[in-house]
């Protein structure tokens, strides 16, 4: 099956505003852009999402997977983001059965501010095995954590944004930054269904805090290591510990807290 | 009309679970709640929300409100949280008008991790005019952000969530904790719509980032002045200078840098 057709409709991410510091003096202040997508599956309006526009495509792909809209990427002849129109019209191959079934299914379950199918995810979870075999020194991990740094252009410049990476061992593979963390991870997942790449032997950085949906998202790609700059909540841990994940907390410069599956994180002799 | 009859059941907001650092030290560390709180109304599921659960009966009360599911807070008899069940179950008086129709609306415009009806939301925008003559001493910003870092006990001990306060000068009126940014807006919402707290001459502050859902959302409560730790993004800047209101970012201690509104803030002679 050949790839789908993308538009290559990458926004720019800043742009310079004036403002006023405490001592009255002018500071052009550089600020992260934000701009709505309206997605259309062969024409139907699926929703709008708030975006910072730098990778749309990988995003829309990521979002269709995710919430479980479309089942395979082969199904997806085209993704095309038109930024004149703030839309982005995804085309399938053979139209998409039970559409109708899966947005009622999104409606009730999406959370406010999270946008994750929650009840399906958490049956999901269940049946997710992750592998056991991979483990990470913990050179491996500063290295991987000097990377982000160097990496994060859009957070240094204007701050607004969150940041994810997918990483085999400290190299990223890909690394979006956007104004939603959803939609960052989002943009990630879009990526690996594109390349076919896996998330088993990978390691999954993000900036922002690992809550419940971080986690879900992690175990669904099937990364057994999971990484945060920020701290973590309750069902985050919970779940983290149920599908057996690695995950480690307040990771900054040499400094990390390893909070479950502590097996796979290896010290050096 | 009489208040809603509310349950009063707000969860505790940390739990410390035992981490790792990079010494090999065991540290017992505080997380941050996170609880699904699945919402009915008159027996009709809604949605699940992700929460902290300090304040979910103020969360559901701004969540409707901010959806506009319900118009006016004299509809709802009752709003009862049962974390044994983690529902919320709220009354309406006479049952609700067009809910169909309206869960229909929010389907099409929630944005992925922004839970916002956005395209109603930029049309209300138009309509809002702020009160021109309030006006915010520098030094009583100075004082409100002393007394939000008095405030913010979970996010010291835990990290991991968003704090919003409401207030009149630098007095804090309400100050909600939350795992999303969203629902502590939301809670704060919901607080004002109960209490019948107008915020034609308030301070919203937030520690999120200002994106056009915020911006929006402080419009809509007829704020004129949003504060904000963090930075902003392009829409909310451009939602802020459209509807005229006063928007002042990087806020802390005594630093802050002031983009739209700037004849609200006023320098001490």
């Amino acid at each position: 099956m050949p790839r789908p057709t993308l538009s290559n409709a990458a926004r720019p991410a800043t742009f310079t505003v004036d403002a006023r510091d405490e001592t009255g003096a002018l500071k052009p202040t550089p600020i992260a852009g934000e701009h709505p997508l309206t997605i259309y599956i062969d024409n139907r309006e699926i929703l709008t999402i708030m975006t910072l526009g730098a990778a749309p495509e990988a995003l829309v792909l990521g979002y269709l997977r995710n919430q479980r809209l479309v089942d395979s990427i082969d199904e997806i002849a085209s993704v095309q983001v038109d930024w004149e129109v703030d839309a982005c019209a995804v085309t399938t191959r053979h139209g998409l059965k039970n559409l109708d079934e899966k947005m009622a299914k999104r409606t009730k379950t999406t959370g406010c501010g999270e946008g994750t199918v929650f009840g399906d995810l958490m049956e999901e979870i269940d049946s997710i095995a992750l592998r056991r075999d991979v483990f990470v020194e913990e050179d491996t991990l500063f290295g991987l954590l000097n990377n982000v740094r160097l990496h994060e252009s859009i957070y240094k410049q204007a701050g607004a944004v969150h940041g994810c990476a997918l990483a085999a061992g400290e190299n990223i593979l890909t690394f979006v930054e956007d104004v939603g963390r959803h939609n960052a991870v989002d943009a990630i997942a879009g990526w690996m269904w594109l390349e076919n790449v896996s998330g088993d032997d990978k390691i999954f950085y993000t900036t922002g805090r690992l809550t419940s949906e971080m986690v879900i998202k992690a175990a669904q790609m099937r990364i057994p290591v999971l990484v945060s700059r920020s701290g973590l909540t309750q069902m985050g841990y919970d779940i983290a510990k149920k599908v057996g994940i690695t995950m480690i907390g307040r990771a900054v410069n040499r400094h990390y807290l390893l909070f479950t599956g502590v097996e796979r994180l290896v010290k050096a002799a």
